[in-house]
């Protein structure tokens, strides 16, 4: 059997950040499967099987898959931004522990990729340049009082926060919940970036304060990164923030 | 004035993890700054200036890449990893701040490439697939104390951790006295990961648990990612460990 599953991290959008190691999995494939929208970055050619599913549906993907690997195709579980965080790699090791047997067998790879976070503090400077968290903020994973605790926790431990999912369809009122707790215990001049769709052609930047800041700037396309409170806009030529390294 | 910077990530190793962006980047650019080992890695070529510096002189290095850039120069500076993640994007904007005003009119760019605790968690399977936070140890930029509030709160909010420098050589003691701490506060159980010089012909993956842990076991070249009390072995070819994506 000479099947396997490489779990790809496409990046945030640019080809230009596809590492090669993910091209030449993609170039070795016989099948790709993915979110429809990644898929579609996926140029096609003959002899490639492409298995697009919906959003929502990451374990019968990830079974999807895994079936194909143990029959001995060489598959891509294609992923954006990195496959290991919020991603497909953990639905592909949930879907393994209750499969059958012979899907241990299976070849599996992780290959990172450019996440969200980093694509976005990159376009705005280096706000996660010192210690940092991220949260998921996606519906259904996970009950909100652990988002609250975590979300004190962390401006307890004055991190920098990236949130991924900040407005998901099934729970809009959490992200605004969420700049109410930060109203609560930050300072109104507390900067925060707004990032939507980084790398690509819709990209749009936005870096307000705490106090200038409103629920709708975020979508579903938007990495919010909240700075830590040494976080500090940089006099550029552009508009650019960043975290010192070191803090008193 | 034609010049630029581009503050550059090469990723943890392996050249098959350097972005198509940071290879053109480094294809256009008059010259290279860098810590040595970083850039040793970037190939010779006629025309090309090399920059290379000790280890410990982040800001000697920034100002050198904005001095030269200022006068025309089209330079890149190398870091391994991220440059945004504890490298040497946070430490151009601060040379940038307290430099001559010219630097201000710089053109500057961050290209993000895969840092080190993602390509870990690649290797090792999806460790920081639910929320998560990374700390750097190294000596000399923050106090213990604040290190050890951080610490205290990510386990207060069951963050995976990612632990970046954990063995420093001015603060060697710093990690066992970590590990101290979460033996007062973690199931002896818990899953650990010490990821060595990852995607090196050096690399070595070790898992372990807390009780098994030793401070031997990371030097300046390992990642150290703590696992969540949800984080978990996966039966697989070879040994793997995943953070599920939902938290009861």
């Amino acid at each position: 059997m000479s099947g396997w599953l490489k779990i790809a991290g496409l990046g945030p959008g640019d080809d230009a950040l596809v590492t090669p190691q993910v091209r030449a999995a993609i170039d070795a494939a016989s099948d790709v499967v993915g979110y429809f929208p990644y898929i579609a970055r996926i140029a096609d050619r003959p002899g490639l099987r492409r298995h697009g599913s919906d959003n929502r549906v990451e374990l019968d993907r990830a079974r999807t898959a895994l079936a194909l690997a143990a029959e001995g195709a060489r598959v891509v579980v294609a992923s954006s931004g990195d496959p290991g965080v919020f991603a497909m790699a953990s639905a592909v090791f949930e879907a393994l522990e209750d499969g059958p047997e012979a899907w241990r067998e299976v070849d599996i790879e992780v290959l990172p990729g450019i996440t969200a976070m980093l694509a976005a503090s990159a376009r705005a400077g280096a706000p996660l340049g010192h210690d940092f968290c991220a949260i998921n903020l996606s519906d259904n994973l996970k009950p909100w009082a652990l988002i609250e605790k975590r979300l004190r926790a962390a401006i307890e431990a004055d991190f920098a926060i990236a949130l991924y999912n900040p407005r998901s369809a099934s729970r809009p009122e959490g992200f605004a919940r969420l700049l109410g707790i930060l109203r609560e215990t930050c300072e109104p001049e507390r900067l925060i970036l707004f990032a939507r769709a980084v790398t690509t052609p819709e990209e749009s930047l936005t870096i307000t304060t705490l106090a200038e800041a409103l629920p709708e700037m975020a979508d579903m396309r938007t990495m919010v990164i909240i700075g830590s409170s040494l976080t500090r806009r940089v006099a550029a030529r552009r508009p650019l923030i960043y975290t010192p390294r070191s803090a008193p």
